[in-house]
């Protein structure tokens, strides 16, 4: 447990990462970036609201190629915007639908100093623009000699590379989970539903110091659970179950996101065959993952020790991904990925198989490149299924 | 207590929903609707899943003008929509950056029934498009003929109008939230910190059976809270405090949203008069609501109300809004919105008074329109400010 960690940052992270951001700005040709995401925002301000939750007001800050942010933020988020270290706040009396921050956005984007003619807004691979695509396109009609472009490259090269306080905010939000995951044998037994764990799982995770759970994913089923996406059911956990369960827990606006497998009962000699398999799987990509090779990379040594026997990958496609501020980031854990690895970046480590047909067994574990290799934030799965009874 | 209300909805309700919105596709020459975002996939297909809040894989819903709905979605999410109603299931292997769907939905619109030429898609007011914008490019310069426009108008007539089916969630969802309002003085006392308070109550949230709790805010200060879109601080309740919380719970998809205020030791004769008066208005707003009338004729009764004495009105701009699968949905109830109220409307009457500068008192309760008035579904707050010692 890290009790030493507090919510925010010093002023200093702030201004590193506008610095960071600036440094990319230059390098893509680009006067500013136009962000309405929570996850983009909070980044720069430090602002932690669950306003977003609503579709009625946008929000934007504008990071301009140097000097500060500019927030322009409905009414009703002023003060909580200059309680952060923000000084150009700007504001309009929201709901205002036929010019919901429009003009000022508009009028904000002209008067930056120009250079390029063009604008980073959220507009590729993994982002979602967080104002209605009609004001995105409102708002470039309204500039002359500047283009909005897209600014998603900036992003993610910035938000890859993880500052050592971010580090802090990750480790606390996987301490979490993980103390939640050693008391899964005190609160689940024979019987209880999936919903029913989910439910006591993400009340433990809340009395451990979670901010926030938006997901818990408890699925079981014989020798393993048939798909992963979908919410608990009211199906009671029955002898020779799987249950699988996997946190995105957030602290301080930080997520974890690893899994864990528990056994009911008995196990069938193919499972524990699987289950041995992908734990080593595992223990591959952790050694895998160094800085200077690629994604693609420890994809592959995970996808060769999986396959030299007679069993397919599982068909999710990459078994891995970057985490932060959002659940999953780049880079991919897949095939042509060719992200290089560098120290800062935070990388879940996540092989799998369906080793029989609907039966499928997930390993995930959280490592933190570093200058020599991979720091493991996780505590290692155990190699045997722990047991409930 | 409504014990019996289940997870989940009966196929009728969905071919409803989807006759519904092809009707609403006939007025607006709509040949179909693409949709991404959970909300709007959600309240078609009844898929309940965490999947949204990763941004790697965009997931795609197709509503055309006749026949059934086609989902376009990554591999991992197949199983579990081929638990639904829907038949028509297409999947890539994902993640695939390159084309993450993208030929797959330009194919399934450039194969719709053409009539009109154009699809209709969240581009408009309260809605977020759940792909990139760079893909939504990508799609429209993939189709010929066809032009993806603003579908934003039938979606939010169709879900402004709940069915009793939806009624019965949302009511679920106030229920839970209301027996943990009516714990809060066991649990609250002075000295208890904002962040324990949010910590406590989120818990008793789940464990009265809510399934998410995305939003549970908790703010206190002298008189009133200076603003309630932050998160919660480490600041302990002082004697002389109101205590505002405001939650978002959800049930089966579906949220409830209301406040309620606690007095925490003396109160000021202001904050009594004004508490009088914000409670009175609410009454004024419930009244008010019934079919035929504005949202804006809402606003101005409570309005007239409140500007009687010498108080402003709240900046926040509005004094309600819809309510359903968002935790805000059109109208707003506020001038200049001209929605006119019809039986189904669920509506969240919201008056709010920053009766001394820094000191806010907010009251919301939440009615759904009948054929006769408004009905409430929230228990009424007392009149007089619950204490807290």
């Amino acid at each position: 447990m890290h009790l030493d960690i507090v919510h925010g940052f010093g002023i200093e992270e702030f201004r590193t990462r506008v610095s960071r951001a600036q440094a990319l700005m230059a390098e893509t040709a680009l006067d500013g970036l136009l962000l309405t995401s929570m996850d983009n925002i909070r980044y720069f301000v430090g602002i932690d609201s669950t306003f977003w939750e609503s579709y009625t007001r946008p929000w934007f800050l504008l990071v301009p190629a140097s000097g500060e942010p500019i927030a322009i933020v409905p009414g009703i988020g002023e003060s909580v915007v200059r309680q952060t270290w923000i000084t150009d706040v700007r504001t309009w009396p929201s709901p205002r639908p036929h010019d919901e921050g429009t003009s000022l956005v508009t009028q904000a984007i002209s008067n930056l100093k120009r250079r390029y003619g063009r604008v980073g807004a959220e507009l590729g691979s993994e982002m979602r623009l967080m104002m209605p695509v009609m004001q995105l396109n409102a708002i470039s009609h309204g500039l002359s000699g500047v283009e909005i472009v897209d600014g998603t490259s900036v992003l993610w090269q910035l938000r890859m590379i993880k500052s050592p306080a971010e580090v802090s905010k990750i480790q606390r939000a996987i301490d979490i989970a993980g103390s939640v995951y050693a008391q899964v044998p005190d609160f689940v037994s024979l019987g209880t539903s999936e919903r029913e764990i989910r439910r006591q799982f993400t009340m433990r995770l809340l009395s451990e110091g979670a901010d926030q759970t938006p997901v818990v994913i408890c699925r079981a089923g014989p020798g393993g659970p048939v798909e992963i996406t979908a919410s608990p059911s009211d199906r009671p956990l029955a002898d020779g179950d799987i249950l699988f369960i996997d946190t995105g827990t957030v602290f301080d606006g930080y997520y974890c996101d690893f899994d864990r497998n528990f056994q009911v009962g008995k196990a069938t000699s193919a499972l524990l065959i699987a289950q041995e398999r992908v734990w080593e799987a595992n223990e591959v990509g952790i050694r895998a993952a160094r800085p200077g090779v690629t994604a693609g990379h420890v994809f592959e040594q995970m996808a060769k020790f999986l396959s030299s026997g007679d069993r397919d990958l599982n068909s999710n496609g990459r078994m891995g991904h970057g985490l932060g501020l959002r659940i999953t980031e780049p880079p991919s854990v897949k095939l042509e990925d060719d992200t290089v690895l560098q120290p800062g970046m935070v990388l879940c480590i996540e092989p799998g198989l369906e080793y029989e047909p609907g039966k499928i067994l997930l390993h995930e574990e959280t490592v933190l490149i570093t200058e020599d290799g991979a720091k493991l934030l996780t505590s290692r799965a155990p190699q045997q299924l722990p047991q409930l009874h």
